[in-house]
């Protein structure tokens, strides 16, 4: 997970990096960690850094700096680091200084066979800094061009080509810019316009946060190249019949007001997905509940196919970071707890409980929520669960744990209701999440369930 | 608006750092512009305070700095910072260096007349160096104490007596501490107990976020002092026949899952507000929805006694922090859009809406989010708030802006509605408010609705 | 070791900060390890500290600030940390906040008995946070205030005559100062004045260096109060017959330019010192060289005497700092080559040295020295050194190792000579070092020559 | 000017970051305004760069981390930076990401026609980021480089061929170096050798710092090239008849301790430079004295050949950096004071004074010093200047002022000395100078004196 936002003005008067900066907060629910920006100054490509929160990195301050060199184009980038590998040569965008100048990309998605692809261009003589799927990108396109001189293009196409994975990407090449998007279309690429400049985000809710228009999608295997005069070039270099959404996108990682993949509104989705589940696991209950925010929409959803009343009984503190650590406590439980608080007078007297959540990953956390109810008063939770079974790491760019933490891989659906402590466990079906994809006029062949039946498309 | 936490040890083996930690971390809402701790080492008194988040200031290895201290008592503050007044020499616990050893006092509250109650000291000598109530009770009380030798609990009482203001306060000395309530009991201040440990905090949410048990409130116009041996004495130094409980704190800044003054949880009492206003202001529509996250209670209150469909139509951006500035754009339409996305393709086709929130203050920031669902597509708009206009300014520590800028002091709720562009705008009355607050088997004469009614009780 | 320099202003519109800040640039030999400003604000005190180096903790942004505040007293510190010690809690001026207002005192000197004297306070409930002998200073003279109200005149003196100890210091109350010294004057403090403004300073070099005029010393047992209006009054508090001024001073550490204890220029009297040693201790040889810079003097003084070319053999490198610590290899050997190299050329072929350094104190570092200068082909080395032999610990605030570590206090000359493998070793004697204070027309009885004779006069 | 340090292990065990860090510390007099290291990881090339003082940037804990991942090439650089161009992009060493490997360039030295050099390569699509001579090096090589693959070392020789300047340069591409030096060789290069280590440095002060032994000065015109395996190929690319070493480095630059140019020791050669200056220019005198550090050694010769005793008559504060600036009172007299104290007590008595100094640039430093002396109560000052007058700027390496600033160029030396209200003034004379080149059996042909007589040999 990460976010990719840019923009190229029409050379207007307008403070691009002001624009740029309000696009990345609006991508900072993909990733949080660190975030970067490279910019054109007068032919040169300028980078800016940091780890941590937009807000911090592009202070007034450091924003004022950029804007005085009077950057035509941008590109953004919030990271979402895994583990291990949050130090800054890992931050994004990527850079190398080439005769021909300095070349800025940055990407959101994964090459699932990052490390043989290195190694066969490591065998060439191309030096990597770390195990970064931008760095391989900007790297092996460059090695690709080097030997047709100044042919970016061409070595874009044939990195496409022959890299199986996942990237919504840009490179940034003195005063021009290429957008290329993987044939799968594993991750949301959109295309926007402002007054004229072009934009290009990981999500809408960026192009509404700038005040910008939605125009397209990046199409799968598009390359958008924009050259010195801002003129705009597409070329369809790969066409495959079927796609690879990214399911998981509709179902928790993009902001619920943003529209990806041609669909609806990310929230009303959700929505959807928690009629399904009513209709799928009826129960009676006093209230239905979501853990939140991810849950919010399916238990909504529930709630009005159920006729249960909706209530908040869980309140989240939004004043823990998502990397909290605890020296010695690192324990899901205990962060848990930290996170979540429950209303507890509610469930000392109306205590039958349906509790909606957007998927179960480990199980851990979602067994210390429950635990945390139980201790409030709650008699019955009746869980249920906006996904089917995950059953299988994703290999594109979603950091799962490996499979033998995946509670649902090795565990049975009453096993896994056992465990969490739950009166009763209902997961929503396959067919169902492919309905719900098909109600919005889109073909569920073209999504990637990989993760819940191992079916990998890339 | 500040958060006050403490802890004192039965000398069990418990790290108290990570649990005043944990407790401040759980009052951040209460105040995110600074932070401090103070802390007993061996007779003496240690002082960490810093600007920004808890998180961010007593980092891992801050704490384990101060836990090598071993201390045994702790205060804690989270500060609330109003214009102006950022600097670090504002933070609290305030401290002075007196010849019988350090003091450190931490407070939450107001003296409405603090100007002229320091220049009655600083007549006789009395140095200050902020416009800060806690260095105000901090110097007054050692004033007093400095001519009867030693006795502080006197001279903490005389100052009851003869300040009038709002304060939630403790004061640390070497290894003792008095904690002291003023006697209308305006802001919360509650009494819990962890493994034997003793623990006091502006609200319960800290109380279940550290594991600890509710034991009480604390008096209004109590002293609890509790001495090297950690025995507790608690002296009622005043006894007033009505309170002035701050009804704000139940209709806004307490967090949902904290139980004050007596009353239920916070979250149950928005709730039933939510129902007087469907009652009181019924009207046909699509959807309920509120502004997140202040007006969620009432809004789903308001939703199941009006029988209207709840839905999330604002998305809030929880990434935006509080005192978010941007140079030369610091109008309040830029920040709300910034802080508030709107759900746009449901309100396309479903698009009559009530909204509810918890208060209007201004009125700008209600005007820019009602025109973001306009542009979105809503059609008709009915806005209802879950407390009465606000007229008048609060002396006790919520920092309203001046009479001139509260809209409703100036201007009838047509002129708001208009103001607002709504098609209609309910206001609960502030007979509902009392009776809520009568539901919960209290007394409405016990609580302060100055900012509704100007009648300050203090 | 430390500085200390003040400057009260006659309200003219002089920047007093930029003064200040010269003045401790000149007083930065005397302390490297952190510094300290207190000034006056409005009838207010406000400290400013940090460690470092004056000019890095007292930038220019940093001076404009407290500019900005318009002070016209300022108290200033550079510290000399001891082993252990280094931390911002020690830094100087130390302060305290009375009801009476905050008070800053800074001090050079060291009081021997300091763990007793403060355990005697203790007892009486006054609270330390340091071992440094300034806090101990600031809370004896507000104990004794405290017992009679506002009179901090008679709580210093008082102070003075019940306090066996070294001190060059000075209070700030509000808009008021109390300069005071020991009745020793075991260190120096100068009286200075620069267009009506009042100054005081460790040394005169900061005098000149700030283009000030030297008035006088102030007198050992003296104590001046200027009040509020810029009115100086001075207060005999105690007279001694007999007094200790820090003969070491003058060997090494005062700066060469500077005039202190009513003698002529500190580098005129090491240039003596130098010229008796080349009467003691004859000896041919090629050239004449120094230990720069300690040594500079004397060596060009022996030159003269013994008419034999001075020569620069050894060269300082500037930039090694004076704490300066290698991990795993702190030997001194180590640190001396870091810090001296050898002019190797001329030793090849002219290679009788006579070096000349101001005192032997462990012997290692003289030993690395003499090493350097072998290994580059010295052959015959006579080492001279313009100081008796150190046969004990100074207790009056220089940070002299433990009497097990002075190589002259259990070893002989000749022993000495053997270990640091010279030809010939002279040291000056008691007698001339005696007969060259007389010259200057002073009694060598009012001066400390404890280190040398174990005689300690305080 | 600038240092250059580097070493190539014979992959002992020796903590070769240890070494270069030392190497730098003995070139920090080259240049205290940044630092730099480069060095290899695994066949990697990582780069640390800061602002400042070598012993700040390089703290044990960063060359804790560099060593960890036990480097056995380290490329170190000292910078002095010219006004304006003093920001951390302009710090050496440069380096660029090749698809072959990351490249790092150090550099002392300049290219005079380096605005036109850059046009050439800018328009074959080459971008800069600064105007510094280190990056066009590092571009031009890659750019010659990048047509004939892989050729480093035969892009190297047709870089040194093709381009006129001064340079001692290092290469460093993963696991091998090229160590070049312009076919003049302008400025000192040095090949060292320690344990089976290679060292190169700026000068022999370095290799005596770190306990290394002298080898050979790296040959003008030659490229050394050690590869993987430690293997040394030296190629002499180009020989010219004629050097132009710089004859600044022997009056001011090079530390005394240094042996550059195949000459004796710096301080030597200055020594005897103070000796023909006494022959030159004889008078009557109480003293001879120095503007330390710089006339350190001329007067001493002085002082020597006229039979007229030497006196330090001038301290330097060692703690006024040398980019000190005070606001608003930037002129030079000012921080001449701050700079320099004057022995005042001494030039009351005897005031006959001979001062020796390096250079007249400006003569504004001058005059203030002298200014300070005739107010300490000098009678007579002869000025006594070991260099000739300096009519032209430097346009290989030295930060000299333009040509209107330097008082030579447009003053008699009779006006001169009027200026500098000196009673008499002597220079050196260019014969002299060249005489004492030739005494050390050199030839003045091989030496540059272009700032004394404008016949610029590059």
């Amino acid at each position: 997970m990460c976010g990719v936002f840019g923009i190229i003005s029409n050379k207007s008067k307008e403070n691009l990096v002001e624009i740029a900066y309000l696009g990345l907060l609006h991508l900072q629910h993909r990733g949080q960690d660190a975030a970067g920006l490279a910019y054109n100054d007068n032919g040169r490509v300028r980078i800016e850094k940091g780890k941590g929160l937009v807000n911090h990195i592009f202070n007034s301050v450091k924003r004022r700096e950029i804007a005085s060199h009077k950057p035509w184009i941008i590109l953004g980038h919030t990271r979402y680091s895994t583990a291990g590998a949050d130090s800054l040569i890992n931050t994004q965008p990527h850079w190398i200084d080439t005769l021909k100048g300095r070349q800025a990309l940055a990407s959101n998605g994964d090459i699932p066979n990052l490390i043989n692809e290195k190694k066969i261009l490591e065998k060439q003589g191309v030096e990597f800094y770390t195990d970064n799927d931008g760095e391989f990108l900007l790297k092996k396109i460059n090695f690709l061009a080097s030997n047709k001189e100044g042919n970016l293009l061409s070595a874009i196409i044939e990195t496409m080509k022959s890299t199986a994975g996942s990237y919504s990407a840009a490179l940034m090449v003195r005063d021009q810019i290429f957008i290329f998007r993987d044939p799968w279309g594993n991750r949301p690429f959109i295309l926007g316009e402002k007054n004229g400049s072009i934009i290009f985000t990981s999500e809408t809710c960026a192009l509404d946060g700038v005040g910008a228009k939605f125009v397209r999608e990046i199409n799968p295997g598009e390359v958008i190249h924009i050259n010195q005069k801002g003129e705009l070039k597409s070329i369809q270099a790969i066409e495959l019949k079927k796609k690879a959404h990214c399911i998981f996108e509709h179902i928790y990682f993009a902001r619920p007001d943003s529209k990806i993949f041609g669909q609806k509104e990310v929230g009303a989705f959700r929505y959807r997905l928690g009629k399904k589940l009513a209709k799928a696991y009826p129960v009676k209950a006093d209230f239905v509940t979501s853990v939140p925010d991810s849950g919010n929409f399916a238990a909504i959803g529930y709630s009005v196919e159920a006729k249960i009343p909706y209530r908040i009984l869980l309140v989240r503190n939004p004043y823990i970071p998502r990397t909290f650590i605890m020296p010695g406590q690192q324990n899901r439980e205990y962060l848990a707890r930290l996170k979540y608080s429950v209303m507890k007078e509610i469930l000392k007297t109306k205590n039958r409980v349906i509790l909606v959540d957007d998927s179960i990953v480990r199980g851990t956390t979602n067994k210390a929520i429950i635990k945390m109810m139980r201790e409030a008063g709650a008699k019955e939770i009746h869980l249920r669960i906006s996904s089917p079974p995950i059953i299988n790491p994703c290999h594109y760019g979603i950091n799962t744990p490996t499979q033998e933490e995946l509670i649902a891989c090795s565990h049975s659906i009453e096993e896994i209701r056992k465990f969490l402590e739950v009166d009763s466990l209902g997961y929503l079906s396959l067919e169902d999440l492919k309905n719900n994809v098909k109600k919005n006029k889109q073909k569920p062949e073209n999504f990637c369930f990989a993760c819940f039946n191992k079916k990998y498309p890339i």
